[in-house]
């Protein structure tokens, strides 16, 4: 260490919301738009979505990051993290913030959670919460999620087919994710539990390409990965 | 219907966060300050959270449509939310847009629901996203939620104990949300399965009170409606 300590930078997880760039709160376009560093995933499939949700208030003084991370996370992902976390260190020791953009919220599936793990705890850590597209679809789809006493279950698609059945019986009040080549398996759940007639999809919410369909309408080789079903509370004749 | 049909007002539910005004979207906050009418419900508790947390985007020049809800809905409710419906609509028809206040996210566990079933079918409606404090909590606890396969599952307090028992065996990752008097059940069930040492416990996240203490230090008589317990997954150590 040297004899002038150096002040550390603080890193920020910047939740940029489900796409639409209206979406960013007032504090998060602050912070993206005052911090000297800005980080983002680049995923191995070319897509930057991050960076192009925020695309226009990212100013040409501001140094960028880009960060190649595998689109799915497996152990073999470990040295991408090493590697992303590394960049962001070497400006973080020399007292410069860093804002990591995060598709959605931060915490909630998010690949920021691996940098958290490695940074949070030698930097100044700040999660900014950003609107989540398996809410927001709701807002979306006009459809009322949750009434009163009512569960709310999140389910990964990419569970296995019997502890799809498991999880989705009996629910109240569902979001299905990642569905992507998932599809066909989640719909012959749907199917089983006769839960299709209350099920809506949607892709890409808040995105320009956002599309709402008809279930049965779905053809499985079109699903992207950033797709959901929702399926709302029976509660919606209720009174009041 | 008159000889020169007025164009009608638009509905918006106003998505406006958990508390901190600076997490309102800057979509929320552009209709917020541009709209003619702004309606927000005053509970019989005397609690006008959701005006609160705008307060200072509020115009002079902007109408305020104060609406009077039971804290709890009932069947009785009804009325309550009939005379509110008709406040709206008397601005709706004459060609005023209307944004109703939504505390976190209009879709989920909120009150506006029931104005929306009342009204979308007749006036052009759009909901507006906001951050749930039930994902918010993550942030500011600095736990990340959920990892690759893990469910998510959000639970009301007010569950009677043995349908508590049963959402919350083998859970993944879970929010149990609507705490208040229903604190000690809660408390209960969480030792019964083993949760206490993962559970994470916050009230008024986001907002000034806000307080983050360890949940064997809470005294039931103190817990707040608007708290919230958190148990993370446990791939916390996961790779990568």
């Amino acid at each position: 260490m040297s004899a002038t300590e150096t002040k550390l930078g603080k890193l920020y997880g910047l939740g940029i919301g489900p796409g639409d760039p209206e979406l960013l709160t007032l504090k998060a376009h602050r912070i993206l738009t005052t911090v000297p560093v800005i980080a983002y995933p680049c995923m191995e499939n070319g897509k930057v979505l991050a960076r192009a949700i925020v695309a226009d208030y990212i100013q040409a003084h501001q140094i960028e990051i880009p960060m190649p991370l595998p689109f799915s996370v497996e152990r073999s992902s470990q040295p991408y993290y090493d590697l992303a976390a590394a960049k962001i260190i070497s400006h973080l020791q020399i007292g410069q913030d860093v804002a990591v953009l995060c598709e959605g919220e931060p915490m909630l599936y998010g690949s920021f959670m691996y940098l958290f793990q490695r940074l949070a705890g030698q930097f100044p850590t700040e999660v900014v919460p950003g609107i989540s597209s398996t809410l927001a679809c709701a807002d979306m789809l006009g459809v009322p999620l949750t009434f009163r006493d009512d569960v709310l279950t999140m389910i990964p698609a990419t569970l296995k087919i019997e502890d799809l059945r498991i999880k989705l019986a009996g629910i109240d009040a569902a979001i299905i994710l990642k569905l992507g080549r998932h599809f066909p398996k989640v719909y012959q759940v749907l199917a089983e539990l006769g839960l299709l007639e209350r099920a809506h999809y949607i892709e890409y919410a808040t995105q320009p390409t956002q599309q709402i369909r008809p279930i049965r309408e779905i053809t499985a080789e079109t699903v992207p990965y950033w797709s959901l079903i929702v399926i709302p509370s029976r509660g919606l004749d209720q009174n009041p």
